[in-house]
């Protein structure tokens, strides 16, 4: 996607010396406020910033996780670095299970090979991760965008869709997941309108609020409370998030409040959709009970950033340190609260998730027929 | 209730110059970072005082209003400036229905009378409608504090409450209404913690952790989003909110973001009470759709109150004009999503409102009969 007309990812090899790549990455955490580029020089460094959300979104840290294999192996090929890195950054954070799938892949390529082959491999895999990422979503989104096409046909007006947090392109490589769907409807020429939750406490909505602005598709940003009056009032036609984690029978693990909407959307009949790529579902478990739900510092809650008077990037905190804070980061909405599973594969009821994958389960007894 | 051990109201007449009374406040937008008192010297300086929530809170709004009709009554006891500031008064927001009931307690009590009995008559007035406020959120905690015993008594460990917004001490003329109940749950000696919704845009849970910190009761703050998510862990008992008007059915209007917490109660078997002042209840309608729901400045939300690191009430602009904002204050929880509505006479499930009334409906006919 364009910042100011350039065509940018939110992650990207740096290559000024040939035998020390580095990844360059955008800091989300300057966002909106300011793009600030950095380099991510070490595996150790990469751990920091999937940590501090520097980079985040579930498809984008396993891209990072991936290029942060790649950097260890640039500096240390043995088996001991290579583990060590895979520990140091899956444990960086622990719900989005992209993070674990790309590591595991990345390990499955490289661990066969002798040690002089291992980082070169590692590069080029991390690079297909990458690639594979952008087709993902670019696939996906064809899929929402139609959904959203059917809605217009349908309603014959401008279709009001709600998103939560920010599944936009630096969730992502690029494209995005629930926004990938947004921006090939609008750019498909569907007239189209997004209610942006906030998304407290890291206001991920305004992420999302800026993605839109600098695509040109028609926006308000709403807080996180108002999004069931809105669904009372006909005034949101679908709903459409991303997802951290999603299980094998469809519980849908996203941004924390996710649940809340769903319950809504489910009580006035407004239709739910998570969009994912398929490495963010996770086949291991059905239940999302499961999953492991990330609980980050309180003070992501008592400290707000945003910019003062004279447009400088500054915080004020709303609470202090003697007030106790509980902070968990996501949430699980059940498959029953979820219309649609929207991937590179189509768009299936929880149920039938299972069955728009067919050939995923049976690579294995595939390859062990063959 | 208490600021620094010192016993105040929310609200107070001033006489320093009897033959000009004014009325004090406590300017709430200044909460929690700084205490600030503040004079209200006319009728138009109350509509300004309620419109920009200096003072808040439907039971709070209505004692404003009545003083607000007594300031006017005492510059001009005439039919026309009194029916100037019954409008402009009740004009300055339209959610709450205690403002609308005060000011028409208060014309029923001046209009019949000569002009120049109307301002004594309008301040002795207003000075009863306040001290029955006090009386009524005593009279509804206790009843609601019978309902946080009753669960510690099943429970046999301290009882998680979820409250939403503000209706502390500082939402009425004192005790509160659902604070009221866990203050005299707490003074009572029954272990409990409650977990603060934030109540964005505007953050009234930080005067509800303010206002708890100060009488010393356990509590969490935590972002509007994760409520649903801790129901659905078994981390709340009960949830008890307060609500600027309650139909006759039992519909509940209340701080946006109420509906959703709702609907996690009701989806996780979570009782989820309603406390009220009878004057909340308005029982001229039935449906809650027909309660004007206040439209808010979009400022609200881009711009976040805090305070900078030296400790100085500050602010910070989270999204820029350019950003389009939807500010609903307030949404409607239909009564099915109800376990009970808390009152001074009692708790009653929103079907039996009217029986737990049965005096009111009643009081035009047994006049008529007497």
């Amino acid at each position: 996607m364009k910042i100011d007309g350039i065509l940018t990812r939110s992650l990207w090899e740096v290559r000024d010396d040939p035998a020390a790549p580095v990844v360059g990455i955008i800091d989300q955490t300057c966002l909106p406020f300011a793009v600030v580029h950095r380099r991510i020089g070490s595996a150790a460094q990469m751990v920091a910033a999937i940590a501090s959300m520097q980079v985040r979104g579930a498809p984008l840290i396993g891209v990072a996780g991936a290029y942060g294999l790649a950097l260890a192996l640039r500096d240390d090929v043995s088996d001991a670095a290579l583990s060590t890195a895979h520990r140091t950054l899956n444990e960086a954070r622990p719900t989005a299970v992209n993070l674990r799938w790309a590591l595991d892949r990345m390990q499955a390529a490289v661990v066969p090979l002798p040690p002089t082959a291992r980082a070169a491999t590692a590069w080029a895999e991390a690079g297909r991760i990458a690639e594979e990422d952008v087709a993902l979503n670019r696939a996906l989104g064809a899929h929402g965008a139609t959904l959203i096409a059917e809605a217009h046909r349908r309603l014959q007006r401008p279709v009001n869709v709600l998103t939560h947090c920010n599944a936009g392109w630096i969730a992502t490589v690029d494209y995005g997941t629930a926004l990938s769907a947004i921006y090939q409807a609008h750019d498909a020429g569907v007239p189209l309108h997004v209610w942006v939750d906030e998304t407290r406490p890291r206001n991920q909505g305004l992420l999302t609020a800026w993605e839109l602005a600098a695509h040109g598709v028609p926006h308000t940003l709403i807080v996180d409370n108002a999004g069931g009056h809105l669904m009372q009032h006909g005034q949101v036609d679908l709903a459409i998030v991303g997802a951290d984690r999603v299980t094998a029978r469809g519980d849908v693990c996203n941004k924390i409040g996710t649940y809340l909407k769903a319950l809504a959307a489910h009580d006035n009949g407004v239709p739910f959709y998570v969009a994912v790529p398929s490495p963010t579902i996770d086949w291991t478990i059905d239940d999302g009970a499961a999953i492991p739900i990330e609980d980050r510092a309180g003070d992501e809650v008592r400290i707000v950033t945003g910019r003062d008077d004279a447009g400088a990037p500054t915080r004020v905190r709303i609470a202090g340190d003697e007030t106790r804070v509980a902070n968990p980061a996501f949430d699980v909405t059940p498959a029953r609260l979820v219309t649609g599973i929207i991937t590179e594969h189509g768009v299936a009821a929880p149920a039938q998730l299972r069955a728009l994958f067919n050939d995923t389960p049976t690579v294995t007894s595939r390859r062990e027929a063959a």
